[in-house]
């Protein structure tokens, strides 16, 4: 293919900034895409409410035109949406996405980068790329409350919760043999493809025997597909990863979890690696790619340019990546990391000099997301 | 009371090693205790097994007389087991406890240990209590494999898993308004007790909204009662919680989960102050109270005296705390503490030497796990 369809959405609050940061980057290096706005998130849901009248089931912070535009693309980035928890019948735009176009693979790369090192005494080196299940577990939004009385017939260990407990709230977590072999095979084929060596895979089946148990069989039964490649095959609980990744990341690679599991872990690795302003991530199915960052939308500083376009941008070199334009990714990490060491005055935004620099004037000296991307531009 | 009854259980491994070194300490303090031996772990499976047949539904890991000398003493101590994953039939002990004697707060204390530090750059002030739910969510043992056809109807969520997915496991995630209640009031009651000001609680409400919806509204009613006592309250994502521990450990005091999240969130917050080495747990109900090192038993240096004693006796003094005998338990923390810092040559484990003091020597520096606990009793 000689050229892309690429989508792009702006988010909510900080996320337009960051958009407007990484856009600055992309449009300076003269890839071959065409950029196509879309638009979701509150601002969606607030012009859906006022449309169709609040409690209408079409209010949705993801409009049709936008999901027919990241079907008819060939890849999508975005940048962080709020998630308005409280907020009655509004659906999270990134989970409602994940479930429709499949996006099974949530895959969380976090690298030590330079000029950020890590937080951890002696520096080690971590090069960790989760794949996480993103469709699945307690995903699966199939929940009861209260869970109705015939329902705690279905299971003898219900017994105990029958009397004197109150209302019961039963959240499934639901894990399919076709979602974990994906999700697995996923990861030991991108280990084959990048060279990496091991593969290690985290649950709970010690305790969680039937989800977690099929889990980790699935996992030693594809493990042996990949023995021939070199790849070592790791399976461990959950919580001791918790501990690992602090005590030993550099022995961690690729790492292969459930839903949950991946999103609390993929969490504490990013924040080894700087945290979220550095961490993008992809969701990635058979027919459709979208690249976000981790971070949330950071209402408090919404339109004031001050967030760090970085992980925006490692968001885009993922997606640069998927395309097949690796050399073009490799470029912008590589800009991001010159202007990190450099550290130059009239660089960085606010977080890097307050979290990464310890520099006490870190309001004063911050400079723009603008200003930052515009550094970064001009490495490139 | 005068005097207590304590049960003391040797565990699997290397638990033999730890409890006859806490023992050596908790000896030489002329306590006003009855100690009392009971067994439980592999040696008992093995037992049964002789006895009853393989297969007996009567084979177990707990034998019935360690479960009355349980219910009669005051309190428990047990050293690490083993657990067993693959073994068919085989029942951890410690997860039938928790059930047995409804043992519904995990208290898992992370404080940053003088001469350990913690292992984050700046070593930041940890002093975290956390309070695991310990008897529901997906330690329920609710589940489903294969998911019987009729249960795919009880909610349409389930529809997209009926046709080519393979098969299909379920977990159930339960959780009850007592449930969340009487941890959530353990956390709130044990920072009034001790004078702590905020605690926080780690959910997913965004997403997983009945069950983590009701742990958060619950949360949120109970820490009403507390403002009176100036404790705030915040709730927060687990995941989040997963960053920020590693990023601002020092915000965190008292912090309650549910049973899943605590087990992820506590392991990392013991790592960040000395790791499974040095953190013990408690495992508390109105009736009974089992605390235990939180780490493994370490079969490959079972019986050979090399690990730390320490974890085993931050268990002993939680104990002690319990009982009462906040002054004793005390002392233990103080002799750890001096023989840490002191840090003299024949007083150190291996682990100790390897992970806290780089001692390229640490083979052949390293004392036995009985010289260790020595040097700890001698200062009391
Ligand atoms: C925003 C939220 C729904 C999301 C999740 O829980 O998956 C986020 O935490 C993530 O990791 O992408
Ligand atoms: C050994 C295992 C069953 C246990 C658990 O998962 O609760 C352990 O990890 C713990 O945290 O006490």
């Amino acid at each position: 293919k000689e050229r892309y369809d690429v989508t792009y959405m702006a988010g909510d609050d900080s996320g337009f900034d960051m958009m407007e940061g990484a856009l600055l980057v992309l449009e300076a290096m003269d890839l071959p895409i065409n950029w196509h706005r879309a638009d979701l998130g509150w601002c969606m849901w607030e012009k859906s409410n006022k449309k169709f009248g609040e409690g209408d089931p079409r209010c949705n912070t993801v409009p049709p035109e936008t999901i027919k535009m990241i079907r008819d693309t060939d890849a999508t980035i975005m940048a962080a949406i709020t998630s308005k928890a409280g907020v009655k019948g509004f659906k999270s735009a990134i989970l409602q996405m994940r479930q429709l176009f499949d996006l099974y693979i949530n895959m969380r790369p976090a690298k030590k980068l330079p000029g950020i090192g890590t937080p951890l005494k002696g520096d080690p080196d971590i090069d960790i790329v989760m794949f996480r299940e993103n469709t699945e577990d307690l995903y699966a939004a199939v929940e009861f409350y209260p869970l109705p009385k015939e329902m705690f017939d279905l299971h003898p260990g219900m017994d105990r919760f029958r009397e004197g407990k109150g209302n019961v709230a039963v959240s499934w977590r639901v894990f399919s043999e076709a979602g974990c072999e994906r999700i697995i095979r996923a990861a030991f084929e991108y280990a084959k493809a990048t060279g990496r060596k091991t593969v290690h895979c985290g649950n709970k089946a010690n305790v969680i025997r039937q989800t977690d148990g099929m889990m980790k069989r699935k996992f030693l039964e594809i493990a042996k597909e990949y023995e021939q490649y070199g790849i070592e095959a790791h399976e461990e609980n959950a919580d001791a990863t918790a501990m690992w990744l602090i005590k030993n990341p550099q022995n961690y690679s690729v790492y292969v979890a459930s839903n949950v599991f991946g999103d609390i872990l993929s969490d504490e690795a990013s924040q080894l690696t700087g945290g979220l302003g550095f961490a993008p991530s992809g969701n990635i199915g058979e027919n459709a790619a979208l690249f976000e960052p981790s971070s949330g939308s950071v209402p408090k500083y919404a339109h004031q340019y001050k967030v760090n376009p970085c992980a925006m941008l490692m968001a885009s070199k993922m997606m640069l990546d998927y395309l097949g334009l690796e050399e073009e990714g490799r470029k912008i990490e590589k800009a991001i990391g010159e202007v990190l060491v450099e550290s130059k005055p009239g660089t960085l935004t606010y977080d890097v000099l307050r979290d990464f620099r310890d520099d006490p004037d870190w309001e004063k000296n911050a400079v723009s997301t603008l200003d930052m991307a515009t550094a970064i531009a001009q490495k490139i």
